[in-house]
């Protein structure tokens, strides 16, 4: 291709982090994205909501509107590049966008964990592609190697750390012995995390980010509501340090699995072996370990959120788009569709793993033993425990914490029998329970 | 797509541990295979040498032949899969197949690293396309990641772990501490190295993913013999343990960095900083890491080789092929062109690197000061040296070793004072210099 076909213009919905870095990458190379894709590719609008808002970047002034539709009514206009986020009014300009005959770019992993059916719907009934590239784990290409590099694979499971604040704060309290709080405050000194961080920590942007892994993996429709998840902001540091004392790392995992008893999904915090390739990943980084039925165990690491990172999987979208590939994969892969299979969720009657528990417990003869009763009369055995002596400084009669690892065990037979020890007397509730992978 | 349209007819070249991992995948996930590449797809020939060989594999008998020109004239076979390997006859063979208009997948590293210009050329001559993703770390969408996935970027540098047999022999001499000769066997008794390993443990295999590589990363058009390479098969075990206690792990590396020195490869052994992720890959898996301008930091890991691994690969490129992606990638990124700017070759004068280097050096005074008089006189200057007490069970006047980590050095300065230090009377040539990746 030698870049001289006619150009191809861009409409950018949002001129924030991502919005600038896009922005940057097509005005500044220029020349590469055109001799990689064959076609110029030119940036005619961006629309944002404060227009006297001062934007060092790389677009000139008159190319910013506030009105969406200068831009969606635009015939030069025919690809949209959503990058604004948020679901409203999001969701009715991306619908808008395909009706107009234009393809959609988007890096927004809430609009398609909530509503991938009907934009997907859509983009096939206009006959307009998709593509989403950015919306998990940023730079890393990921939704590409799932749906095209491991095309051949029936993936049977997948883990993955796809909320870089989350693990800025774990790395923190791992390393530098920092408590929750204070680990998260340094967070958001640093710009990795939000003033409101509160859709990070509980898990609820991970949820998002493994419902359209599941799609993509198992063609399962889900919505987050239907995804158990745990958040990092009930875990104490001491959970950290027995973790590591056990040889593990504690990662805030989207876990997916797929076995007889359908699909299991899940996001929780997670003691990951030690020596791994997961447990290794730190601060912001995000990595996503895929294991399919031909190629075996993979991995896929890198920077998950950032203005340029994250625009490097945008741009390779567009590219893709001026290329023709997005409409073939789009067609090919049909996501999202209302006559898919989706495969049936597991229960947790079905879901097996081993699990680490910590309880704060009296420190009194017998307490371990009523313990260890409650679980073997739900068939669960105790692989490790370890209790400290709490020490002389230690006030009498403070709860002190007793740490079991399980070996495999029912999920559901494990719930019941916390349910059962929280009511002892002997035990101060809650109790913290987190599944291991090894 | 529905898997109804018509049927897409392939032809293997080769059936031995790759072939029959193809067969096995397209014949025994058809249902899945046809999904996601919208035509069913079929096996109707497989062409081996020795047909009186069992073949337990899912091939019927009569679809497999010793007389490639049943499969290149049938005009029913619309794309070629070359898994038989070697130079001669199969760029004879490849050649007719696209001349024929057949697409090609190949999993030969060897062929592309000495004829890709020509493959290339003809393909582009007759409007088909050539697939390679299986040439590279196997199972890993490394060739579709660079070329598609960061297509935002300019690839700045890369490091790879792309030859299995030579990482498990490092892995083995590092954790059970065998001595080279002892860690091959145990490679060769698995499985993981051939009766012949030479062209893996010299480093010519990796060179050959190198200099594919180079292609995808900088459009370099480079062939094996351009690329300085160093195999393992001069470490000694005293390496390994020197390099643990430095805090590195000694991996076969394919290094590539462009500065503006050009662009430099190099395949050798090299002390990489333990803790990151390249140096935790063991055993026979492989890993890339890709610096890209944008997206920074990224890492793939997974299988190098094996027959399912390697076919999860070719199958995916055959799907690639069916849904026509292959096609309008292959035009796309113009590889191997006669027309390519391939970057400038850095000069030893231009690189820069720390340095690791065993000397055998008679145990007596002043040694080290001569040696390092020699380093001072070229300007390298020493960061960390080690020289144990050989005790009292050495025999007098056998050489002891001494290890020097260099600071920063121009690779020519030090190539002179190594030469210098070798013929110095103290000194047992030859001494071992190796590259340090932090």
């Amino acid at each position: 291709m030698d870049g001289t076909g006619t150009s191809v213009t861009v409409g950018l919905l949002g001129l924030g982090t991502v919005g600038s870095g896009v922005a940057r990458i097509l005005l500044d190379q220029a020349e590469r994205i055109s001799r990689r894709s064959g076609r110029r590719v030119d940036v005619k609008w961006a629309l944002v909501r404060d227009p006297e808002r001062p934007r060092p970047g790389p677009l000139p002034f008159e190319r910013i509107t506030t009105d969406v539709g200068q831009i969606l009514d635009d015939p030069e206009v025919t690809i949209i590049v959503e990058v604004m986020g948020g679901i409203r009014p999001t969701l009715d300009y991306l619908l808008e966008a395909l009706a107009k005959g234009k393809d959609v770019v988007t890096a927004n992993k809430a609009l398609l964990a909530e509503h991938g059916t009907e934009l997907f719907a859509q983009a096939r009934r206009f006959g307009r592609s998709i593509t989403f590239e950015a919306s998990v784990a940023g730079g890393i290409p990921i939704v590409q190697a799932i749906g095209q590099g491991l095309a051949a694979n029936q993936v049977q499971g997948l883990a993955a750390i796809v909320n870089g604040t989350c693990n800025f704060i774990l790395t923190a309290m791992t390393r530098d012995g920092l408590p929750y709080a204070q680990a998260l405050a340094k967070a958001q000194e640093l710009g990795y995390a939000e003033a409101d961080p509160t859709l990070d920590v509980d898990g609820t942007d991970t949820a998002h980010k493994l419902a359209i892994l599941a799609q993509l993996a198992f063609g399962a429709t889900v919505v987050t509501s239907q995804i158990p998840r745990q958040g990092i902001d009930r875990l104490l540091l001491a959970d950290i340090a027995y973790a590591t004392e056990l040889g593990y790392a504690v990662k805030l995992l989207a876990l997916a699995k797929l076995s007889s008893a359908g699909l299991e999904l899940r996001v929780a915090p997670t003691l990951v072996r030690r020596g791994t390739p997961l447990a290794e990943v730190s601060g912001p980084y995000n990595a996503v370990r895929v294991v399919g039925d031909a190629v075996g165990d993979t991995f896929f690491y890198g920077q998950g959120a950032g203005s340029l990172p994250t625009a490097s999987a945008v741009v390779a979208d567009i590219i893709d788009v001026v290329i023709g590939r997005a409409g073939l994969s789009f067609r090919a892969m049909n996501l999202w569709s209302e006559n898919g299979s989706s495969p049936r969720l597991a229960s947790s009657e079905q879901v097996r793993s081993r699990y680490y528990n910590r309880f704060m417990i009296a420190d009194r003869p017998g307490v371990i033993a009523a313990i260890s009763r409650v679980l073997g009369d739900h068939g669960i055995s105790i692989a490790s425990l370890i209790q400290h002596d709490p020490g002389d400084d230690s006030p009498p009669d403070s709860p002190v914490p007793l740490v079991l690892l399980t070996h495999l065990a029912v999920e559901a037979h494990l719930i019941a029998a916390l349910r059962e020890i929280d009511r002892l007397d002997v035990v101060h509730p809650p109790s913290i329970c987190l599944g291991v992978e090894e």
